[in-house]
């Protein structure tokens, strides 16, 4: 009787790992090392050695196991082939599979973004709709796209990369990958500092920020909430590129929610509000609204999402 | 046994329909008109009427359909109520199942503009792919998402409503839907009259469209060909929103075509061309790149992608 599932969530620095009764119950969760030597070489035996070991301490069988979901920080083509994945060292990789011949189950992999806007529609912050839309507010811009419970991965492994979408034509300064005026440049924490940097150097306007040496995200929001006029201003150019990104996806998918995650989204009411103002204005086009939530698992959205990918 | 499944594309003036096989070959395609009166309430009846009618002139008896495909120029819910369709008069309908009940037969709608784009990807310019996405150019930009063989009609309705995604925060003009910005007032016929008009106004810079009372968007695109700099220039400003329209598309749903249909498509190379230089700019993030094609079933795509919504 197939009675669990594993989900697991490759990063950088750790492997995050969870068994799931079916009905999305954790029992176990835990973290092993990633293992960046040789490429990333041992990543993948390491998951299996550390699935093997703890179902053995829980008396779970193999083939108690619906199938192993892995979230991968890295573009995933809808065979599971990852051409490249910077963050662990892999080219011309098919995890999936690896791990499937490995463990003998059923293995699906897809992108880790995209896997963690699953999870928040399985038991986060989406709860209880069919599609969602998860912006995950980092040192980046990362996104997930699900339609029918199903991740769009898209045929290039580029589905739900949200951070890049193009948000504005006039922009200057390039972002990471080369483009100008990406989503990424203004939703990030980097962005914000980076906007209120930029108010404060063209304006002579008072603000607690002004003269110190360095100031985060965070700063940023805490001071808007206090009623700081530059602050506020710096979170509303945020708030106006995020809401015309949920309207653009409004227009293509049209999700019933909208999720903010990643460590922006702690922020919380004050950035829902701002991104539902200017989302309204640009869908006048129609009356009804999607919901915009702040994602509810943080960090264990990946490992939810993956095992929500085998079920 | 089931040999064949009608295609409905319900318009404005008239409804066009056609008998197709299970593979796609195109038995009949006639059209009658749309009766508007009395709120549209004739249209489902004549439509029932017309297939009757016609499937006996074929000798096809009803049992020998799979069942009918309708596209309708409005959203449409999952479920296919259609709330409001302004241009048939309709309100609070549920075409599918009207006419389900009238033909004892599997009726499925969507809207048109996504239904064509099905019809696209089915035998016409994205043939052979499992997803596309369409961006209709007329006197409006219509558009439909098709993802692994199946439309994104999306929870509100507004799926693939490509035409209202905002490209440009700085635009002071409004769009018919109140919003500024939109795709739809640069990249219309209109739009590209529009842009011609503002550039020819701003600038002083001779044109062989100067001067003229009125000028088409065919105009331009022909004075474009004939190398007149100016309306290269206004042309740059469709394909520039296109483009950046074609990359967000890409960061949402990944497709592997871009298909481009409508009036202004008749445009050809220099459109795709155009279209491309810009997607491939504002996807800088990849390498890997959709192709842009032009579409090839013009007004037929419709009846197309309506009969394969059954298949």
């Amino acid at each position: 009787m197939k009675k669990y599932c594993i989900g697991v969530d490759v990063g950088g620095t750790t492997v995050k790992l969870g068994i799931f009764d079916i009905v999305g119950n954790i029992i176990r969760k835990w973290e092993i090392p990633t293992r960046q030597e040789e490429n990333g070489k041992f990543i993948i035996e390491d998951v299996a050695e550390a699935i093997t070991s703890v179902c053995e301490e829980y008396k779970i069988g193999l083939e108690e196991l619906l199938g192993v979901g892995i979230g991968v920080p890295g573009p995933v083509m809808p065979d599971g082939y990852v051409e490249v994945c910077v963050n662990l060292g892999w080219r011309d990789r098919n995890p999936a599979k690896e791990l499937s011949k490995l463990l003998a189950l059923p293995v699906k992999a897809s992108n880790d973004a995209n896997v963690a806007a699953l999870g928040e529609l399985w038991k986060g912050g989406a709860a209880g709709y069919n599609s969602a839309v998860l912006f995950t507010l980092g040192t980046g811009v990362g996104g997930g796209i699900i339609v029918d419970n199903k991740i769009i991965d898209g045929a290039h492994g580029v589905g739900g990369e949200l951070g890049h979408m193009t948000v504005n034509l006039q922009e200057a300064e390039a972002c990471n990958c080369g483009n100008h005026g990406c989503l990424e440049q203004y939703a990030s924490a980097t962005g914000v500092v980076r906007t209120t940097k930029k108010i404060l150097t063209e304006s002579l306007e008072p603000s607690v920020l002004r003269g110190k040496d360095s100031f985060s995200a965070k700063d940023v929001f805490d001071a808007a909430k206090e009623g700081d006029e530059l602050a506020l201003k710096a979170v509303d150019v945020l708030c106006m590129y995020l809401g015309m990104a949920c309207a653009n996806c409004a227009f293509t998918v049209d999700p019933e929610a909208f999720v903010i995650g990643g460590g922006v989204s702690r922020a919380g009411q004050i950035l829902v509000d701002g991104i539902f103002k200017y989302y309204v204005r640009f869908t006048s086009l129609t009356q009804k609204k999607a919901i915009i939530k702040i994602a509810t698992l943080g960090n264990d959205a990946g490992i939810y999402g993956a095992a929500r990918l085998v079920l």
